[in-house]
């Protein structure tokens, strides 16, 4: 038998600035740290920084793409679930997950902060929609990732 | 060939205040005045009674559920859009209208604004959530009525 | 209280011959005869000529398209569903209806097939797929329709 | 840059007999030797048996489920994606995969080889639906793995 890993979404701007990227690597980073799975929308912006960064401290990613075809996910998912649902994707991802990250996103992010809340998933916002105290605001994104993790982990 | 109609979403709480119910027939009886249709989510609350008003007033309604069995649907709908999708069939309510209303609701509201602000679909807001200005805010519901049909009809 | 008129969808080729549309139109005509409601997936050939004949005969008619775009409808369409799901909107058109009349198709009628099948709502084939006993076999296209309207009739 | 594995699908009955268990965990196996991820719906039958088998050889894999609570996932699933969809989940299954294995099934997994065939993923079929052409049929279940590799090869 299997001992699942814990599972974290990380969810934001399709496209980004250098920082707000670099967060999102920062994130990606400390989830593979901690031995958990990421999970994402499988594009760009956050998305791909978050892979990336979960990809360089050698973490498992994992791509929940809007479309059919597996090459339109970012070069940093290990596994591209294809769904062909366009952006009824976004409540793939964070269903997926046991806590998700919120980085700052626009009506994407909030669709995917309301479907995360309607199922009890866990959400942290590091600057991101903060539209009901069930989510819960943490600034700094390395606070908040390990925030995730230990959440997550009494979760399973 | 068909002159299709124009078609408002009413959302909202599926439990709701006899309060609230009231204000949510008003509604549904102002836009079948207009003889636009109204689509909404099919079961209780806010959806049944902008259903009922609508039918009081001799409009035609659809109801597009969560579950397989149609017989779900409340007894105010004429259409009913049996999904199996769960709360993936709210992006189905907000995308099958031309314009959206939105009455206090929860998180399941809150995903349904999103998706139709991403679809780039008007949403007049009646004291619901108040989350970005590209959401049109009305006090009077008669008002948000009239303005959802009177947006509708140029869109088509 | 509404009265729920009967609901049958008819599903086939997107593109077809003539004849295959002539065919479709006069199940289509016979649907509205007998004063029920067509359910299709809104775009061309089988789907088209079926709305076209219900409309002839003064009927109503449904069309869950897999795009966002409510003007890609046929134009015999009096109620739009836009799903934005793809080729998984062909779940939703056999699940809204009472009883599924399948014409010759490919791929997508046969996932249409199956669906209806799992979903225990009875299908009824003119020359398309004969791949089960389950599915009923009729060669006569208007006693399809009203062979299915009576099984329908049954279930309300 | 991540150099992504060959994903296969299997698919086939929920419910099924020692015998059908072992050919699909055979199945499982050769894909893990391989060093292919196995991706499945993730419930029982020749789901948990596929998993099973990849597990046993030291594979991933991937198991897309119906409903929102991960734990209903069998053992031997790594990556747990819950869907909330229902059946609908169906259509991402096949999509997730680079080439598809059908057991023998009933008609969810019909509707799966439907929805491949509709996709253009090739479908190797193992005493499953032989409904056309376009299905490779391939008696011996480790030819069908290792045909199922080779051809998944060469597409990535």
């Amino acid at each position: 038998m299997v001992k699942r890993k814990v599972c974290i979404a990380v969810i934001g701007h399709g496209e980004c600035s250098p920082e707000l990227q670099e967060t999102a690597a920062s994130i990606g980073r400390c989830i593979a740290h901690h031995d958990a799975v990421l999970v994402c929308g499988g594009l760009g912006g956050v998305m791909e920084a978050a892979a990336r960064g979960a990809k360089e401290a050698g973490g498992t990613t994992i791509g929940i793409i809007p479309g059919l075809r597996k090459a339109d996910a970012n070069p940093y998912i290990d596994h591209v679930i294809a769904t062909g649902l366009g952006d009824a994707r976004n409540l793939l991802v964070v269903r997926s997950a046991d806590v998700v990250i919120a980085l700052p996103g626009k009506y994407g992010t909030l669709s995917e902060i309301s479907f995360a809340l309607m199922a009890g998933i866990p959400v942290i916002s590091v600057s991101s929609w903060a539209i009901s105290d069930d989510i819960i605001q943490v600034a700094d994104p390395i606070k908040a990732a390990q925030l995730a993790i230990e959440i997550a982990s009494k979760k399973l």
